[in-house]
């Protein structure tokens, strides 16, 4: 049994939101730490990391620790319905689990079914990371807008204090050249130079839900998952891209 | 012979889009006290019955009754070409319905033609309602929005002094249960507790024209059709939408 | 070899969109004066002469005259990723058309394949107009949305001092008169009365790329193209549209 009590009830839509962009179903794990959710996408490219504290939530009571199997498509349509000003208090009630949006003389409650997701959550995978790019999120997204124009891949090079990009199809070419001194660049860090290619629309799904105001930091090693993270106010995510390799 | 002018040919505009909601042919009878139309939808299974009183418009000479068949699809897109400032001169000439909309020193002129709509104007409903429930216009298409993210069709049931509003399908269950004291409601009303269940599309498109400012009165009785019914200015738009009957 | 730069990017985009809308290959002529370009339209009913001179640029350098075929939809989407204070810069490199956005600390260059366009430069038509009619842009893109509620193709009349539009369709029919005193004509001159139709979808995407607070200038003769032109800045965009012949 849990309760779980959140002021805006906005918020927790923005950040689910961020989780469906990769997946359909999926368990939210209610511990006493928080709420977290781990699961790889259905084509098994990408993964999905979620972390909330208790200390998000005006209200945070459980007994034992809960896993929750929703299919995120409804909850995510349901949370649409929120309206400005509402808190939402959720349970566990019936075997079901229980959204109620209240405002002072108005609630309005919805049930979704809970289901069998099925899966254990995944570990993440482990690695050395060898080159990190912090940057701002409104121009990451106008980055993949442009690489978008030309292909549906896009490649990333780091090198010292330079952050690349490339895209490259029939009607032309593109590459970005960021230094470290451009204003859109928060951060480079590379101990090793990389460069890899990732599919643009699984990227574009990753960070849509991140807040325009906020930054998105890059990991990289060659030959490995790029690492994306970012924040939407206390809530973490994080998630996985396989590299694209040409066939 | 008739001819009538309004100051606002925007605010015509919004009272044609109401009807043509519903319906896409319709007589409008225009008599000394003003102009009326009665429909009932092409399904059967709504009715729509508007008046305007002569007083609403700038000019209102007829001399005999008339009745103008037209096809209010073209109506309303001829009227979407209405412009901020525009007045608007309706008139029948050579048989067909004549619309000048008139600026300074431009004038536009349609022709639409006047068409058999072939029924008798049809009867209204009489029925006893029972319970009659006032809610305010934003807050009652929010309703029907969030009862569309689970289902085609809403239930509505009242007793004392609260509206509950319910709706339930595979991706869940919602249940909106209102208090008198609520902001939305503006009056309830009930002298014997009613529940029925409604088609929402027909719902959203008979309210669909109501300005957000306004209010929408339901009246219920169990077994029988609802009535909607809500001002737009001077102009009364009602409708009759029958019962849900689960086959 | 050439080098030309420009100090708004997205205004170099609004004149490509204003081209691209009728043809999606050309070649930009590239010479001392500055840059043109003179196409047909695919269907060959309409055809468009682009003129901008070496002093609307910031930078203008060639050492001889140069023709670059461009497919100008990959064009124009390259240059809808520019952003607000972006400088852009065209040279060509290697065979290919390089353009390089730039802000103060970022470069984004994109490289587009130089194409065979294959045909010569066309010549304008050598017309004695009867008939001239300056209007106001938004009030025409205006008239154009009144006449495709009814039609696909437009009738202008012009008689001493009035300027006619006319459309008919099954849905009715519309009859426009504005006065040479009319706000939105800002000159009328008919040395002989002229009548013509035209096809509305044409004359939609000639003038779709004109500002709103711009004006755009028809010129008429009974049996004879019409002429359209309208500036976007110093650039000079000129269109000639065969009338329409019922058959």
């Amino acid at each position: 049994m849990f309760e779980i009590k959140i002021d805006d009830a906005k918020y927790w839509k923005s950040i689910i939101n961020s989780i469906v962009a990769l997946i359909d179903e999926g368990s939210l794990n209610i511990t006493k730490e928080g709420i977290s959710l781990k699961a790889m996408d259905p084509s098994g490219i990408s993964m999905i990391s979620f972390f909330m504290p208790n200390k998000a939530f005006s209200k945070y009571t459980i007994d034992k620790n809960a896993s929750v199997g929703l299919n995120l498509d409804n909850l995510s349509k349901v949370l649409s319905s929120s309206r400005n000003g509402e808190q939402l208090v959720m349970k566990e009630s019936s075997g079901r689990f229980d959204m109620e949006f209240t405002t002072q003389n108005s609630k309005r409650r919805y049930k979704l079914p809970i289901i069998d997701v099925g899966k254990e959550p995944e570990k993440e995978p482990k690695i050395d990371f060898e080159s990190f790019v912090e940057v701002k999120s409104d121009s990451f997204k106008e980055i993949l807008k442009d690489a978008t124009l030309l292909s549906s891949y896009i490649g990333f090079k780091t090198d010292k204090s330079t952050f690349v990009v490339l895209a490259k199809g029939d009607a032309g070419e593109l590459e970005e050249e960021h230094l470290d001194s451009a204003d859109m660049i928060k951060k480079i860090d590379v101990s090793k130079a990389t460069s890899a290619t990732f599919n643009l629309e699984y990227l574009e799904r990753i960070v849509g839900g991140c807040p325009l105001d906020s930054s998105i930091t890059l990991h990289m090693k060659n030959d490995e998952p790029l690492k994306i993270d970012y924040k939407i106010g206390e809530a973490s995510l994080i998630y996985y891209l396989a590299p694209y390799i040409e066939g």
